[in-house]
């Protein structure tokens, strides 16, 4: 039986969600709850992904964590938080009687390693994939099956979306214990499989306030942030599961367009004002405008979305996806890294039209896009079987490797 | 008697106003009838204002125009509407019994020359001190003495407000007429002498949508305009009222920063979205809430607006002047024209403390803000009676001087 082994080990990955109906502001600080629902894309984990390893021993002092090879301090409140909420469901699970008694003790102390394969300077949220990740480890080593949206989301609340693959939203709920507040999936990854995602790795130009501190000054000073939770986001997220399981583009490109502009409104209508867009992110919004005008797009062909960064995010499909690579190119051009240039997917080369320069109308200004990232909607949350993959030795301590 | 002279000249000087409550959209576009109240302060024309001579003659053939020495087209549509308004505001006095009849043929055509004592090229919003000059200046020489809002409005909306001197507000009216929406002072010009303004002119990065027709779009797609016009701007138009008749700075100035980050707010969520501020005008924003903040101000010491461009306008009190331009100076070192760096007002150099330095907590800007224009608050518009003011000859065309 497994409680003979002196440690038993599970290692996950869990994928990086952008949204495209925001999440901004919290209802509750404590449980995480937000005052909007939200909609996201799960990204591919053959390009982001966090891996994450779960030992638990009964030889094992005390709970401990590593997070890209450096101890952390465990005693963080949202580490803590999830913590405590899965040995609650374990507990929950073994009480009731329907069920096998649990294989192992919930009292048995942790040890997590976890590891990003993006760098976290390339300002990608990866607390997202990271507690999405951290929860589904923690589950399976602790014997928990249920719904795992408040685990994750008591460490980051857009992390319950990472839980799921293809497109899921995230049900703002009513409840003040937040039972109902939980991600949900769409449409499965399969679903729409022209969708290619570009995300723009943008020279930072100014240090940003951490999201967390924003959004939580947006709720306290914002007015129109009130009236876009209340009044705009309902219709929008209706308005956005229709796009996506009829495949418009169209439509979901324009409204993930509307909804990034207006998360960013509300950030400039905070009190001091919160700006996340450099010029160089309002260079690439003028660049997608001026690429779906030239091909005669009254909606859109390519769609830009930004969250708490300069980093664009572009969603196009597949048929688009090498000449607007290009169009970035022409408009960004590579510093010194041309042949690194691009990362992810393969994107074949293609001519630029001159009409196309030209209706891009702007002189280029070279290093502002460090580079791209091709990658396409993705799975949930994955268990990697092979020991090997195991970020944790026998030990319990990080693998020499990581 | 006057119509004995084969013409009679008249000329005129009026200001620029700043709006502290902003005005953006239109509920009429022919009548130029604003979605929401707006409330405006008038600086003084030693700085900034518009001369413009009207001359009228039974020798003119037609109406003519000059602007800054240019003939322009006389038959622009907005021109057009204030010749049509001050003409059935002329036949209307004529035709009530209790006045002398017209010294002067309304028939007459007329010729205007118009020159701004400043450059056009620093962006600073010309056509409302234009037009305010035109409407006061047709005024005089066709003997209107009714309220010059519709004429002035006709031309440019925020050209009103620049008809009195002071502090402004542009009440919206309720009519489908529009003659309800007029300007009225709130109070006049030396009710609050210690105000300052500071008009940062900043190299601009990009080029700008024009606010007549980005403000129609914003009105066509923004809907957080349409509720900051219903549900914000009412309360707001009250305090910004109460603030100035108390003399109440700190309520003043925050309120004003809170209305510009609102309106651009606004400017982002239309979509296409217009960015009106570039990096520097966002580091400016900065540079003010870290100079507050180092003087332990809750609300403001300092304060900003932005219209529909990069340049900062800023208020302050005479006591603050001098150290706050000596921190704009060190975050924007000037990069030859030291000397030239300071225009209008004379401001007195002061020191700046190591603290505020660290406080202001970013990496100089060498010319980013290429000058200041150190002002006050002003009258409204004035007549020049010395004839050789006059921007026309005696043969109703420019002088050569202009």
């Amino acid at each position: 039986m497994a409680s003979e082994k002196p440690i038993v080990a599970v290692t996950c990955t869990a994928p990086v969600n952008i949204a495209v109906i925001k999440y901004w502001g919290k209802r509750d600080e404590e449980l995480i709850l937000p005052i909007n629902s939200s909609l996201s894309v799960t990204l591919h984990q053959d390009q982001l992904k966090t891996t994450t390893t779960a030992a638990i021993s009964k030889d094992f002092a005390e709970d401990r964590i590593w997070l890209n090879g450096q101890e952390e301090d465990v005693g963080q409140p949202r580490l803590q938080a999830c913590l405590r909420e899965i040995r609650r469901l374990a507990r929950k699970r073994r009480s009731s009687g329907d069920e096998d008694p649990l294989p192992l003790s919930v009292s048995y102390k942790v040890h997590v390693a976890s590891v990003n394969n993006f760098p976290t300077a390339a300002g990608l949220a990866s607390s997202a994939a990271g507690y999405a990740c951290l929860a589904y480890a923690l589950a399976r080593v602790y014997g928990v099956e249920s719904d795992l949206s408040e685990v994750a989301r008591r460490g980051s609340g857009s992390a319950c979306r990472s839980l799921h693959g293809g497109f899921v939203e995230w049900q703002m709920g009513e409840r003040a214990d937040g039972k109902d507040s939980v991600a949900r999936q769409v449409a499965p990854e399969l679903h729409w499989p022209e969708l290619r995602v570009l995300i723009l790795v943008v020279s930072a130009e100014k240090k940003l306030m951490g999201s967390t501190v924003g959004m939580q000054t947006s709720v306290e000073t914002s007015p129109l942030l009130r009236f876009r939770a209340k009044a705009v986001v309902p219709a929008r997220m209706a308005e956005m599961t229709r796009c996506i399981k009829e495949r418009d583009f169209q439509g979901f490109g324009q409204l993930t367009m509307k909804d990034s502009n207006q998360f960013h409104a509300t950030c400039l209508d905070t009190f001091p004002p919160i700006s996340y867009l450099s010029d160089t992110s309002r260079r690439i919004i003028h660049l997608v405008h001026c690429f779906n005008a030239h091909h005669g797009q009254t909606k859109a062909r390519v769609a830009y979305t930004f969250d708490a960064g300069p980093n664009a995010v572009i969603f196009t499909l597949d048929n688009t996806v090498a000449e607007f690579v290009a169009a970035v190119r022409h408009s960004f051009p590579p510093k010194s890294n041309g042949d690194k240039f691009l990362k992810g997917l393969p994107v074949r080369p293609a001519p630029l039209s001159d009409e196309l320069k030209a209706a891009l109308g702007m002189d280029p200004t070279p290093g502002g896009v460090k580079y791209i990232i091709a990658t396409q909607v993705g799975p949930g949350p994955q268990i990697l079987d092979d020991p090997h993959a195991h970020l944790l030795g026998p030990d319990g301590l990080p693998k020499p490797a990581v």
